[in-house]
């Protein structure tokens, strides 16, 4: 066990060494990152979001020929696909025991997830959310900022303000996410009352994700201010600026309904931006903290450079 | 000297016994706020912004009876109503030495002020503008994130994002603003690289603020996701939901223009709902976090309960 998080409750709870989760993403955590995420002391996911039940299958197993540490590996699950029930069955048959749950209710799954003998997660924006999450039996959950990003809370409440009013009201662990990429963020989430964090951005910017090279070399030009909480009208998603988000705020501020947005978005512009590099056209789901971010090692340098920092930036209480 | 903040880079700028800063309010923040914060060890800010110069004078006149800490009493002045000078001037010719600009230009007031021997600090929204405010010759910046109520950025960088990035590009000390009411969100704030925070909304709820005791028991009342970000088309304002809030959504749901935006604000909304309690037609000015508020203790008890937060935060850490 690492010192630096004695009496964690979720390096407990998850049997891990660092309470540091590294976020399900689409096109972006497969297996390779995952099972770096799980080397690296943390919990890596698979974000199944958007990996039809036979790819998911194969990339849980690819994730457990690639560690040791296979109970350190989860899934992500937004629960609004057609595939849900068949992705929950495979990965509960190819022995994955950890279950982030994400979108949809978290009433609907988490029994049976439970007498299975997974651990459930659910991710939530919002301290009411949250509760319901704990009445419905999650084990912890995941609170995310209007500054994480990729889709997002309609009531925009960013980290600072989220964690501790979730702690008023749920008695489970708290996972914070939005806005964490360095040690000095993890101990703020400490400090906010968190009992881990997770982290999209900071993971989709190293060797190992399946992050076209090319997007992360945007992502490594960007300035503050970049990227934007949009499409509020459908499901709000926080983007990296280029030509489609453009687009979209063009349209937003035209005041195109619903419909319009929709039928401009189509299909397939988050593949074609984050896994197939397409700069232009494609959707980039990226947190706001992503213009701090100047490198791409690999998972391990990452969180080695991490937990020095979190060390350097408690000193201060000492 | 207080042993909890040695080394404390605010402390010693502004000579005061806790690096924490009365944000300058309007309509809220007058001599007995700016008096009961210094007498707590604080920097207590009279907020200039609602006091035509004589009215200013007579606040600072009155803030001196109230406090032998005089040297921790500063003004608030956003620099863009037309007594600007006026406000300066009266100001320093009542002895105030320290400085809080907003709004406008750092470089259009800073060497002046500087050259009749004042603290200078700036209020600003992202990275860039911070680092011109170091260039101006500012002695500290306030780095104030989307959740801070009232007048915001338009960049929407949250403190959590935003502090780090600051720290990144200036050496001046940085305090952080937006999101912090509590001794956990201290130092969080601190954890991200903050040398001092500034807080608004929770010494508005406090005994010594004039803020109208119906918009204090409003706030007791307020919810997670109460306050949203408007007026994005003209100046960004943090807003409390009430009857006015809801109808500038409304417009600005239906693609209302600037002009109209304006048109319905009027003049004096901010005073009819902060001074004078109309909670209905009243522009109230509240920062995210106000949900968490449950009391409105005196000056001197939030502080004592805050820094014992403090304490019980960072003990994970000892």
């Amino acid at each position: 066990m690492n010192d630096l998080y004695k009496n964690n409750k979720i390096t407990k709870l998850l049997n891990i060494e660092r309470p540091i989760i590294q976020g399900g993403m689409v096109w972006v955590s497969g297996a390779k990152l995952a099972a770096a995420s799980a080397n690296a002391g943390c919990l890596g996911l698979i974000g199944a979001g958007s990996m039809k039940p036979e790819l998911l299958k194969s990339q849980i197993q690819k994730a457990k020929s690639l560690t040791d540490n296979f109970h350190a590996v989860g899934v992500n699950i937004p629960l609004l696909y057609k595939y849900t029930d068949e992705q929950i069955n495979v990965a509960l048959s190819e022995g994955i025991k950890v279950f982030f749950t994400s979108a949809g209710s978290p009433k609907k799954y988490t029994s049976y997830l439970k007498e299975h003998g997974a651990t459930v997660v659910h991710v939530c924006a919002s301290p009411k959310l949250a509760k319901k999450c704990e009445d419905a039996g999650v084990d912890a959950v995941v609170c995310e900022g209007f500054e994480a990003g990729g889709h997002n809370g309609i009531e925009e409440i960013t980290t600072m303000c989220l964690i501790p009013q979730v702690k008023k009201v749920v008695n489970i662990p708290v996972i914070a996410a939005g806005g964490i990429a360095s040690g000095g963020s993890m101990a703020a989430a400490f400090c906010l009352g968190a009992d881990g964090v997770q982290m999209g951005t900071r993971f989709l910017m190293t060797k190992e994700s399946s992050a076209n090279e090319k997007f992360k070399n945007y992502i490594l030009e960007a300035s503050s201010g970049d990227t934007k909480l949009m499409m509020k009208k459908t499901v709000p998603v926080r983007l990296l600026r280029n030509h489609f988000a453009d687009e979209i705020e063009r349209l937003e501020k035209s005041n195109a309904s619903a419909e319009e947005l929709n039928s401009y978005l189509g299909k397939g512009r988050a593949k074609a931006g984050m896994l197939d590099g397409d700069l232009e056209e494609g959707e980039l789901e990226v947190g706001q903290i992503c213009s701090l971010i100047d490198s791409v090692p690999s998972t391990k340098e990452m969180i080695e450079k991490l937990e020095s920092e979190y060390i350097s930036a408690i000193k201060i209480f000492k």
